[in-house]
């Protein structure tokens, strides 16, 4: 890839781009809109390529969490879509962190960097939250839920929400950039200090895989990954797990109380959103240690709180990436401490992206990570 | 007070002393018992006063958490009580912490100091928890969980579990040290920058009462305390709560929405072990925000975890008071940075522990703490 | 106060405004200039009050370090003056944090917002420091360093500068709410658990004294001040000082260990910029102790490091105030905590800034806090 | 090697051992000692190996830091030594950590356990450093320090100071775990999230390339050594460098600077002691930025602290390893993360300690870490 120049020359981009967009729930239709224009701090990505995520099914099938102009995503043109990679094809107003031609994945985030938690560099946690239209623009982002995302030919994105992409990274490798920044923030939330400490790792979806990738390149040791698949499971153990168990075969507390000589876990990440998983997580844990909430149970559940007390356990709750952990993600990627391409399954180009969604959401062929390759 | 020489002269200590003995459950006995003899590390405190906590009532009547060599507290002639203070009687080899004639309070947990948490400064997730007994013997000691606590003329501490009392405060007051220590200590789990931060507190009990004082004494503003009954809530406003909600006339939530302009809270400090205390305080905390559980739910409840995870909020358990927060309280507290003593209502003496317990398991005239006084 | 609608009416603003600017070193004048616009995310503030500080002494005769578009704030029509309070008079779009007729004060640093270090909320280590002019308009804003000040009738100020001023405070306090601020954020990088351990405070300037009435309202205890000049040492005493050192009468680290039976400190504000104070905080401190820096020293000192490494020390230096602790200071200001307006000691109108700055200089009648009353 | 039961059978101990103690500075001396008694939470090790660090050769040359007794270290029948490994056989009343047979290497401190710091797990920084003998034991203790060491066939060890060593790794390599506990240390007091963050390590001595080895191993990037000899420099881009400099040849604040592209890293670990190296290292990181300082400057030196306040730089003291990062270190090495033996260049038997001395004292052969093999 040649480099090109930082001065604020145009590729030729085109007026109008396709573009998938929402109408009612479960009706994504190809479109032509206008190509977007970067504001300050912000630049084009030409997409390079997208991955589907659990989360996007959420938001085509129920709208939430995505929020659109003060409301549900339905009918106001919204591409979905926030794993994403591309190329930088403009910048706005006063960036030079970025340059046209520079390879760009993204996290989802921009915090609007004016409200307490912002301020306090807990941009996830922004509290203007979807204020990002007309008078009550706050400046917060959240690509994909609250602007426009991937599932399209170009893309506007606050450079806070970028990471380089080196060049030897395939496009579909850095759509996974921000899973493993959202496992790494997780990691970070737990304190950080995770080298020599014992991990369990609750779930084998796509967070859970990178968490095991992740916390093993970071010298966690033993690494127990629990999941009901095999196929999954064998993954993580290519991943970096020490140890997998399968739930459907062995009950996950005795297995870790068994790996773990009785003593149990430092830490716990949990990306199953299974009803038993925080009480399963508690049973885990050794006294003082601390439980990472990074995946959304479906419902209320059963939970047995006493026991956060009795043992001094804490638990954090992660939305996603955080604090750029993403951009140090990218840095064990592009030091190649684990082989992230193992997540990818199958790859689709942007017409198919229906197709590409029936394979994720059915797990057609194993599927893990579906990518849609846009340019 | 004189103070006495720190020679390793005794004072005049009797061979045997009364005590009150758990026999089997509500079977509290007093008897006569050897006086124990301090070891290394140890001093030999003669009891002022020692009030009832909750959980003395839980082990008098379930046994748990109390944990008497290796097993539940029955029948071995085990004496509970561990809210206690008094006069050092007599110190153990090596020690120059205490004299003999310092006025001291105790907090409960000496950790055996050679596990993982201990050696990070978490005594009170001690991984020996209750190993101090014979062969198993790592030097954990609980006051009144796993060893001999104050309901009795004397008992032994480590020196680990010992504050000084100032000469101006009252033996019934130096009682609430522990509880003022563990309220402190909850607020330092939540990041301790509580001076000009928003701070809920639900439950009136005494720790929620010294939450309230604590963290008013801190600066937090404003400091909303809910409860049922209108008789703590006052003691809760004479103790620093800008607001009290009764939560049978308003619900707790939609209060602290109220108060806060809609924004919520940026800490809650659960105190009352109700069923659905863990939603309300998702509810209550704003987006980023911190939860200290401090009370024990009775069993678990319908939690919908999905909150924690969606708005990156923080969950501590805390087990009682540590690192040597109750040191950091009692120094607020000779400061009289509020009145701790408004939280006393009752005295018993030593002979009439059962009629203690009795008003305050049956809130006997509005008891909250109530003490008995022994020497 | 008759709190004033929000909506964006303006009050009557007018076109120009006298201000004091900057030509050659020790050259302020008094001229008229335009009344600036505030732009999105800013507020005009119609200046009430604006205070001396030292460092406003340092860029009127060298120029540093204020950096004005990318150089000394020679002839630049430039504005000094950063610790100033007012009345929002005007809100620039998207801005409903504060609503015209706000009383506010001001605190320092608006980060970029999109650097690493603000995106970490540590916004006054923001390093597009001064990038907030033409083509490198990162948004980076220092009040009276990068940007105008207050020496002026009208100042635009970041959303991110502001906080909320009750109306029972005096313009004359309110400028003093940054000062404390700077103390608070010192005592938040020490850790923050500040109740009933023992803080040394060198140097009782503004914000040495800041600092031990911050500390005292947090609890510390004891809180020792060191200085030379009896006049202010027995401020420090009313603000909450246990012990104040004359150190032209005892030697500082001397006197803190008699006090501290032997034991030192727990932490040291340094706050006087002498030649020798780290080698004397690292003699003050315990073993495992904290030192926070809040002075600059005039030149390169004589240290001792090995002291550092030997007895694990930990030592942070701060350039003002950070992480929203004037907030928070501002709570505790508003809650009473202790009289800042101790502090001040002479008023000026603006026609007389130059006067202002030479009983400031001069120390003429004991000045420590002089404020310059605009409006 | 066959794992012995975990009875409390002694292995076959002779009564006497051969051990060096030390009589005047440099004057060691092979004697014959007792075979030393482990008490209650003790073992007794038989040396495997032991290595000599710098501080061994202050220690016989000039006393400090040993402390024995309440004195120096000389004539005083004391053995020093503090970075060995060997076999487990003997253990203490109450021990089950560790079982005979088993193989450790060691760290340095096992704290009082009583004093504040110890409480806050600050074992390090012990407050009753050196008070281990007669009526001043207050339980803390420094191999080789304090205590006598492992210039010897046999020494005693409180739990506290030992590691697990696994099987696969060399009684060599054991030795050098405590130097990356150090390393380790250091990383975590920088905060520990050191993945894709830029590291300087300055001096190339033991805990320099082990900074580098960990540092790399946690995923920093770039990290960058400099030093002064090509072969040290050589062994650290083997060890995980990605630049090294010689300050010879090139500015190392300019080196850095090119690198980083003028942004400065992130963190430094200063291991050099040299002059200068606060200077160049608060030029070297970037506003924000952190530093360790692992090695002891011989004299003050002129620092111009203000770099410290300008630019929010925080500096963290060390004195050797600390909360537990030795067993994490250890774990690492485990995990063959890094080739630790590269740092080991002589060895020499348990007879010549003195020629082992003079290697490393005069780097004969480019000497690093010379190991005496005992058993």
């Amino acid at each position: 890839m040649m480099k090109l120049s930082g001065q604020k020359k145009d590729l030729s981009i085109p007026k109008t781009m396709k573009a998938w967009v929402l109408d009612g729930p479960e009706q994504l239709r190809l479109t032509e809109k206008p190509v977007p224009e970067p504001g300050p701090a912000e630049v084009l990505v030409r997409i390079g390529a997208v991955a589907i995520c659990g989360t996007d099914v959420e938001i085509i099938t129920k709208g939430l969490p995505a929020w659109i102009q003060g409301g549900p995503p339905f009918n106001k043109n919204f591409t979905p879509g926030h794993e994403y990679m591309g190329t930088v094809a403009k910048v706005g107003a006063g960036v030079d962190e970025y340059e046209i031609g520079d390879r760009v994945a993204v996290e989802i985030h921009a915090g609007c960097g004016r409200c307490e938690r912002c301020r306090m560099g807990m941009y996830t946690s922004c509290l203007n939250y979807g204020l990002n239209y007309g008078d009550q623009d706050k400046g917060h982002r959240a690509n994909g839920f609250t602007t426009d995302g991937g599932f399209a030919e170009y893309a506007v994105n606050h450079v806070n929400t970028l990471v380089h992409v080196p060049e030897e990274m395939s496009d579909e490798e850095a759509t996974l950039i921000v899973t493993a920044g959202t496992a790494m923030y997780g990691l970070d939330v737990l304190g950080g200090l995770i080298a020599g400490e014992s991990l369990a790792v609750t779930g084998p979806g796509p967070i859970g895989l990178m968490s095991v990738a992740v916390g093993k390149a970071l010298g966690a040791q033993p690494v127990i990954l629990t999941g009901t698949r095999d196929t999954r499971l064998k993954i993580g153990i290519r991943l970096g797990a020490d140890h997998v168990i399968n739930i459907q075969k062995e009950d996950p507390v005795e297995a870790v109380k068994r790996i773990t000589g009785g003593k149990g876990v430092h830490y716990v990440m949990e990306c199953s959103g299974a009803p038993n998983a925080m009480n399963e997580a508690m049973d885990m844990v050794n006294r003082g240690g601390r439980i990472c909430l990074a995946a959304f149970p479906g419902e209320p559940a059963l939970v047995d709180l006493a026991k956060l007390v009795r043992n001094n356990i804490y638990v954090y709750g992660i939305r996603g990436e955080g604090r750029s952990a993403t951009h140090r993600a990218a840095a064990l990627m592009a030091q190649k401490r684990f082989d992230a391409k193992l997540m990818h399954t199958h790859t689709f180009p942007l017409e198919e992206v229906p197709k590409a969604f029936r394979y994720f959401r059915e797990r057609i062929e194993d599927a893990i990570k579906v990518v849609v390759k846009v340019h």
